[in-house]
């Protein structure tokens, strides 16, 4: 069996998604391709041999389309996921799921009422080595329990567009699900805090922010975010257990002594960090379509996701420690 | 275009590299298998959904085979991969391709021939990002000339029919097609110096043995091969440069403080080392076929290999430095 | 010149002084000692070839000797620290120079009275290389601004006479110095978070604890304090700049494999780690009292250490961020 | 009790000594300098409050002078030393003892003769703490035997003075201490390889060399010297054990992430790598003369080092491997 992918939204990153499926993940390929740019989507269709709908909605409903891939202007996504919904198909859809929490519950509503787990949201940490690493470990209770987490996310520079907000809605999106999901538990609380500001940043941006989380069971977490830290992409990950220390490493394959210097290379963006993750997220998407049981990231998670968000946004703005609440979680997703 | 394969040979190796084909590398599926253990080759069949063949020659010959994988028994390969040959079809065959320099020339002599390169002989080393970046750090001259290599071969253990020859035939074969690939250059000669020898060998394996080769152009490469190293599969490959150093790491995701250690882990075994390597591999060996020109190791290769292990092995017998000399390179060869 | 050193105190601590000055440190030696256990006093004066004195105070006032050092029971210090000055006598002083902040505050009174600086508290962690080249780091603004900063302090265990509160009086004192010495700046505020309890504490002592501290120009520095965390003594400080992170190493000299772990040891406790800030911290002592002018740590230092640690208490104790507020410096103090 | 030491030769290295006794080595003081440079030489002595004396013999003869440093031109160490054990004074001298083995074995003789061991030799590497962890790994056997070991010396650049027998005589030499002084025996044999040469060198230097040595229980040797290598002074010295393997590590204090580099520093000289070797040799030296018992570097070692730099020139003029051989040991030098 192999299988069909419709792909709605021809833009860089679907585009990217599109060769990744027809390059590298066995047992799949793109068969259909859709994008309120016309001319882009036919182009791209042309190329990869796939057929050209005019609307997301027509490719879902296509014979010729076994699975969706939702890589639209983020404000579509919704709609499009509640569509696969209703035709029954399973969706991947990017981050963010919907553009609030309330367009999250929607589709969490509608796939409760499906009756089947169909969403996959595009948390795409989750498939690093690193954090499945980190994962192992606090599973395995070698080390104990963990305590504390210390976190950094760091981007070399951000542009004139990017606000204050997106500090937690592009950047701490990924941290607010790969922590809750390495932990297996949910957030309590979260405090935001505001560092001395680095001069490479502009009016509408404060940056570096630090977030202070706590889980239900007391794990606290620290969360640098800093996106013109200027020396590369990093990401670090330090979890705290009763007796060992684990981290995240930027992964090397080779050290270099020259000019005075013994070194590793940093990551230059997130594309190379994580470029073996999104393959193996695609991977284990369609070898789970082939089981007939996804097991990703779910749109429940996607909602908590979302709840989190506003909170961070509200501690901002408060400058106070704000509490997480959020709807009973459907029994569709307990594991 | 999905590429069919057949593969011959189905121990160890070759359930690992059918079941690569058929969940990691995009665009070919295992059609066809044939062993000499029939009952086994038949099981697998089954399980892959592929046909069984009585011999691998009918299988070879079959219009359900586009390409062939040779996994077979040692002596067997050099017949199956001028078999291939004949009927003009791709053949991946493992190392050794045959066994010895006059099987390999007889290969070698086929295929020029023949009149196209065919034949990719089972070298993954070629396949490993940190040899990858070496070679790129290489041509790229940003460090000046490579003037010397300090590598190790380690292996945990050796069991007790690993006697001393086979470090070259078994271990040492994987450096020398790796380094004389990242160098471009072929060697002109070999020494071998017998160190002291650990208690953890047997009579029959000197173990420690440290080679020392010497390329065309000057370049110097000492070289250890340690099959009994007991602290893990720890390959190493320090390239001395002009005006730098570069070396190999064992890539790590995860760093771990415990038990007054800040460590990460050394890969156990050479199947967690190479994974990587050999998936990537077959991806690209599959992806050179839809362009129907193959690019990595050559039965040329193969042919040099078993020419510069006669060296050291008399090297090691005569105590002394040991001229290693070939045949002239057919032009189907040359780049 | 050969500064003759007078040591009250001949406790574990006071000897480890007595050997470092007679036995490392070039141009003083120790002539005399003092302690209310007469006995130990009297065994170390003989061994060391020093006179026994019944008090401090007729210890201070000898002609036999030229500077003091107080190794005494903590709630003795001050009165031997004031007698020092009294006498117009270089004093050092183990942590804490008094039992609260109103006895530094006397001191310092005391000093400014007498009109020259004379004491100099023992915080060691000023002395150590890599505390040390991160202040070269901060102070060459070669980074930009440091904007935050990420410390840990972990001792391997603590007893059951620990508890709670001494996580600020006994441990994080050193972290509350020495990276206001590293900023050249004060705290404004301070914040304590307790994470989850590890199993590995007792009823009386929340183990690990979280401080968040932020200084007058708004460098945010969080800094675990963790006493069992099993696996050596750790001490993490990493400064984020705005263009680069730079942080402490545990310095390793030799790199070991072995049993699958590629590592460097971890310190087992607080004496191997700062054995040489320790041996530094009374070479530079004993050569700017050659220069008549010490250099290191004030009683001023003494005094807001002891004011920056009452602001700690009272946060875990209110459970809020408490600011931090403190006399203004006297001249005397002014670089 | 206090040592006055006399200084023979004040030039760089003789300055340095100076310094480091005055004011880094508790208990010992120069009282007397002398040098062929009387100017310089009376300016030194001025400026440390030392006798100035016409001749090395004066100062060696003078009762202001217990035992004695010679820091000289290198073809006066043997005089001056064989005058020093003429009055039986303890006299330490900088690298080479004498110009060759002959004139090192006068310098036994007259030792042996005079019955008591009393020159120390500039070696100053057997005090740096990663040789002092190496050989505390080889005594204990916790690994097992010492097998082999992977050794390099690099120095970023040689000026045009520098040629090629100067890469054993002044570089490899201190190799050709340390090595046989961490595995405690001597070596069999010596075999010189020369690499492809770097662009970075001249006519009369070829650059970078190979030594093979071969201890006499057959530990195997690897040291690359290249003194041209550009990225800074790099010292390796990897033992590959039985069980492990243990390496040097260049000390780093603190870790920078700048510029897409994660990075410790390189050593840029061998004043940096070693100071701290150089502090500690003198202060053992000095505490060794107290105890009346040196235990450093004997004559001996000087003469067994002369002897193998002779064995590594005629290897490199012969192209063949040489066995180093040597007088019987005498008694004296036992331990």
């Amino acid at each position: 069996m192999r299988v069909k992918v419709g792909v709605i939204g021809t833009g860089a990153i679907g585009i990217e998604h599109i060769d990744r499926i027809n390059q590298k993940t066995q047992g799949a390929y793109v068969t259909a391709v859709s994008d309120i740019n016309v001319k882009a989507a036919k182009e791209v269709a042309k190329r990869v041999d796939a057929k050209f709908f005019e609307t997301g909605e027509a490719l879902i409903a296509s014979e010729d389309v076994d699975v969706v891939v939702v890589t639209s202007w983020d404000p579509t996504h919704e709609q499009y996921v509640l569509e696969a919904i209703k035709h029954g198909k399973y969706v991947f859809c990017e981050k963010p799921l919907a553009m609030d929490a309330a367009g999250c519950r929607r589709i969490v509503d509608a796939e409760v009422a499906y009756g089947k787990k169909l969403v996959q949201v595009g948390f795409m940490r989750r498939y690093d080595r690193g954090y499945i690493e980190l994962k192992e470990a606090i599973e395995s209770k070698q080390y104990g329990e963990a305590l504390m987490m210390h976190c950094a996310h760091r981007n070399p520079s951000a542009d004139e567009n990017y606000t204050t907000p997106m500090a937690i809605s592009n950047t701490a999106i990924h941290e607010i699900d790969v922590l809750r999901w390495l932990l297996n538990e949910d957030y309590e609380s979260v405090q935001m805090i505001l560092p001395k500001k680095t001069s490479n940043s502009h009016a509408d941006l404060h940056d570096p922010q630090l977030l202070i989380f706590q889980t239900k069971s007391g794990v606290t977490i620290d969360l640098e975010i800093f996106v013109n830290c200027r020396f590369g992409y990093d990401i670090k990950c330090d979890v705290v257990f009763e007796t060992a220390e684990v981290g995240m490493t930027d992964p090397a394959y080779t050290r270099i002594k020259s000019e005075e210097k013994n070194y590793t290379p940093v990551s230059p963006d997130w594309q190379t960090r994580f470029l073996d993750a999104y393959d193996y997220e695609f991977k284990l998407w369609i070898d789970s379509i082939k089981n007939d049981a996804v097991v990703g990231p779910t749109a429940w998670d996607g909602y908590v996701a979302a709840i989190t968000m506003m909170a961070c946004h509200e501690s901002r703005e408060t400058k106070t420690k704000v509490m997480i609440q959020m709807d009973e979680r459907p029994a569709l997703y307990n594991e």
